[in-house]
């Protein structure tokens, strides 16, 4: 980290400053120029709050992180990308993990249709929402506790091992028989709620806030990792734009981008992102050829009567279809399906 | 609502499709052109998910609401603005009501200093932070609990009521001597503590989103209203935008906006969504002549040496001079500070 | 085009709308039911100002466009995608046309050496920026004529079609010898260049702006083909958002959307959206798969010296690293390099 | 300017890198610390491209800008705010001027009532649209040459000076009548006409761009000013946000900073920045109160049969009403109306 001063600081007024680095554990590195003086400052930076320090001081002109602010999930750390493994299931590097699965489970009957198909197609892990964050209390707010058990015997079923989104960290032990719990785009700040997957024995899935930035989504995930559970999957869901014609707009820059900066898979879910199901097969392709680590698509065994989201899912056999595309596609990237 | 049929559709499934309305307890209307036929539904509507309702079914081209989702929070059910009171302190119409206080309860004698300070000024409420929701977890997290001890000291001896921000549900028993609960712009959407906010017997500050709509600012506040708790405070905070010089870009027109939508109080808190404390002031002018029914201003009696946000906090007689200004000026508004 | 009209409009007004609408050349529907009215509009609708229509009626609650306005452009008009073709090059459904080059024309060692060495890496058509767009009248604004007179003298020596920026409508004579007119982000609702470029006998390739919607897109690329100028190339190259890690969001969602919505070949410019040069290759692999006709890359023979966006091109090994990764997925694709 | 050289750089390289920019007529500052080191430039940095040095350069870890790149219309350059007198009205520090009339002059009668209205009610400038920039190129385009002749008459009756828009360079000559020359948002960034702006003499209206940041406001406000014409009077109108329930989002707080960081006039259009009517009052007071100098606003005789934007007119009578609200408060921010 190093501070530009102010031009014609006081000596005694830096030497104070220095002094009060020090006295906080840093090594400093002073450096005096004519027009304008630094100081660096050496340690473990990132607990330091850059903006706060600028900010009470009265002496420095700016601040400059040199290391990043993301220290556990950062690619520095981990050269070869975190693998995650679910089961029998892989997620990260190498792979390509596709979850699949209506937005809302329904009936028992429809979620173990739905899953015995995507399995043949090929998903991995079955998704489906059991608690669903609705705009309007007055819409439907999913089948809750009575959805978790639709999914295990699903998941009893068929082996898939489940995932579905968690509200809130009181819910914990509802949780115990889902394989990886999700965390909402509408949660990605809610801070107590990362602070308690941290302590999770199981794998987190992380969903980008709409109007989150790329860094925001990393100083989540490092909630989650420095507070004992480095298992975090992230996950690009579409942001929020100017433009309508499409629900979100699906940020595949930003998953090239995480690929670089965090050694944590990155997955993208572009049924969510588009809000139109005809979008989602080119942009799982996209996906795929970007550099993602998987995919999580909804599909519904009747997309027309689904309870939430019907306008985005795939029907069993469009999902086949798109299944088939990828196949052909996994290998030219490395991956295994 | 009112729904526009696909052409060509068979006259039995448009039978079907009132039928099964019709059985869900609605009136219906039938309307047929040449080129296009509408349905009209009568009834509860607000109640009805729209999107869902247009997705599922093969025979709609589009549907649009006559009368907005919201209805608890709706101007048109209480054509009168409401008017909260918390002790003897009344917010909303003909009110014009400022809460100021530290973005950080540091200790007793900060916030005994402040409180006594901004009273003086003409501060009616007393604002400060104990949970702090930080984007990085190395970041101040803020006093905690202790902060909650200090604030309700500087209540007793200032006779100033509080507000305080609340971070999820399983807190509530520590807000008891809280009198105002704030939910935060990052919990805006977090159903499960509006779902608890609804339970509560005391006033919620519901700060916008930064990246909500208006209307889902109003279905939230719709969530704490139709589950049992009319007295809900409106705040406009800035949302995110391309623009970076500003930290966020405070959107008045959505205060004169929803000052025309609901009858809830609307405040603005120009200190955040400004991040710079020389915008403090014009922006609290403006927000006055917009029609908002009050502001929450952070004040320091130390802003250089602040735990948070100190760069966009007032020092007290800066806060002293603002109040000022705002006095000449309330009465033009019809009024009372 | 439908109406409906606000409840208890009185008979009279209602007839004299209908006569007002049918005296315009519009075939009317009436549909009358017992909460709302619909009045239809058959004919050319295309022509009609919506927002204006409704604005100055007094008696209509809400319409909406059954057809789309954008008519030249739609896909319904022509199944099959246009195919343009530019000397022997072809760009549109079936191909996937690469064009690249320098951001700006620096000289013409420069431009001969990067033209020569993107042919040779497969690329069809050399890009190369003579006027210069940019923010500040401080910084470098382009070669200028002496720049279109380098792109000339690499056309006749590599034998590529070339494509350049134009900066308004006065310039048409000095580009006689640029096989492709670019219209740039910022000139995509400049009108009188776009009725300009209307009258030309040449393919314009249009940007889409940092702040336009899809549908804004459309409309100023019927700007040009009603205007009689079939030869319209789209281009996405990143839209503006809250995020800063990238330069710009590329939408690749719109790419997805537009092959569907039009019948006009879709490129995207990988470089200026990222603008960070590890990005281009992914994007340009996501690009291909999420549909796209071809690419608009920068490249440059040594980009530390490069004038102009130095940060985003590729060095000519790069390129053609890339273009090898491309060769291997177009068949997948059905397409041709 | 400053830059922060990466670490362990060649003290050769160094060397070179600071001749490189002696070369060019800066001074240099050189300033060795352990861990970094900095060197300074002195000089007419405004002219870097802090962007290209940056990254043509290999050895520069990162550089700031210490002073703005606006200089010309930098507020430091000119404490006081200019006044731009035209005929006998003034815009800037101390006066608050209000601009009124129709979006489109529609007829001589029409233009001519409203003037005559709009005078007596305090507007001091006739604002009227002759060419007029639309999406779609089926919509009404204006009134063209006939409105501004018919803009001539109502100026020779009223003695209003007026203010128009114009579309591109070539218009100059047609435009000799009008007093003072808008510059739509679209063509912020048309920097062809921005430079022929630069030659005028007379006023230039320039408006903000839809996406634009403040800095590239000031940057296009540049190059008029260090073109050679100074009378620049900047407009807020609203930027492009995800809300949708306003057409765009006033951005008040970019108001307030201007004001700060420039020395010249700042009006506010709330019409076109609300598209709602019933905003247009309070974001007209709330402009006021953040320190506008003016007001730019749409009044129409006949607001229903406006042949565009409609919705947002105020008819004359509301105009009047708002003049009278506005009357009342200019003397508490010590302006002249």
């Amino acid at each position: 980290m190093v501070f530009i001063l102010k031009p014609n600081v006081e000596k005694e007024k830096i030497e104070k400053f220095i002094a009060d680095w020090e006295q906080k554990g840093f090594s400093t590195i002073y450096s005096e120029g004519t027009e304008h003086t630094a100081v660096c400052l050496i340690g473990n930076t990132a607990e330091v709050d850059l903006d706060h320090a600028v900010q009470t001081s009265e002496i420095i002109d700016f601040g400059k992180r040199i290391t990043e602010q993301y220290k556990a999930v950062n690619r520095t750390v981990h050269e070869y990308g975190t693998i995650i493994n679910v089961s029998s299931v892989s997620i990260g590097e190498g792979f390509f993990t596709v979850m699949s699965g209506p937005c809302s489970v329904e009936s028992e009957e429809q979620i173990l249709e739905i899953a015995r198909s995507v399995k043949k197609s090929g998903a991995k892990i079955l998704r489906g929402g059991a608690f669903k964050p609705r705009t309007s209390p007055y819409a439907f707010q999913g089948t809750q506790a009575q959805g978790l058990e639709m999914l295990r015997i699903a998941k009893q079923e068929t082996g898939l091992p489940i995932v579905s989104e968690i509200m809130n960290q009181t819910q914990v032990d509802l949780f115990e028989d889902v394989d990886i719990i999700q965390i909402g785009a509408r949660n990605m700040q809610n801070f107590d709620l990362l602070k308690a997957a941290g302590k999770l024995k199981k794998p987190v899935l992380l969903k980008r806030g709409l109007a989150n930035t790329i860094e925001e989504l990393l100083m989540s995930a490092e909630y989650i990792v420095s507070g004992g559970n480095s298992q975090v999957i992230l996950c690009e869901r579409g942001i929020r734009t100017f433009e309508t014609m499409t629900r979100n707009t699906l940020d595949l820059s930003a998953v090239a981008l995480l690929k670089q900066k965090t050694h944590l898979p990155v997955i993208v879910d572009p049924s969510h992102a588009a809000g139109i199901r005809s979008l989602v097969p080119p942009l799982s392709k996209a996906a795929l050829a970007v550099g993602a680590d998987g995919l999580m698509i909804e599909a519904h065994n009747n997309p027309a009567k689904a309870l939430c989201d019907g306008a985005q899912s795939l029907d069993l056999e469009q999902f086949q279809s798109l299944m088939d595309e990828l196949k052909k596609r996994v290998a030219m990237e490395n991956k295994v399906l």
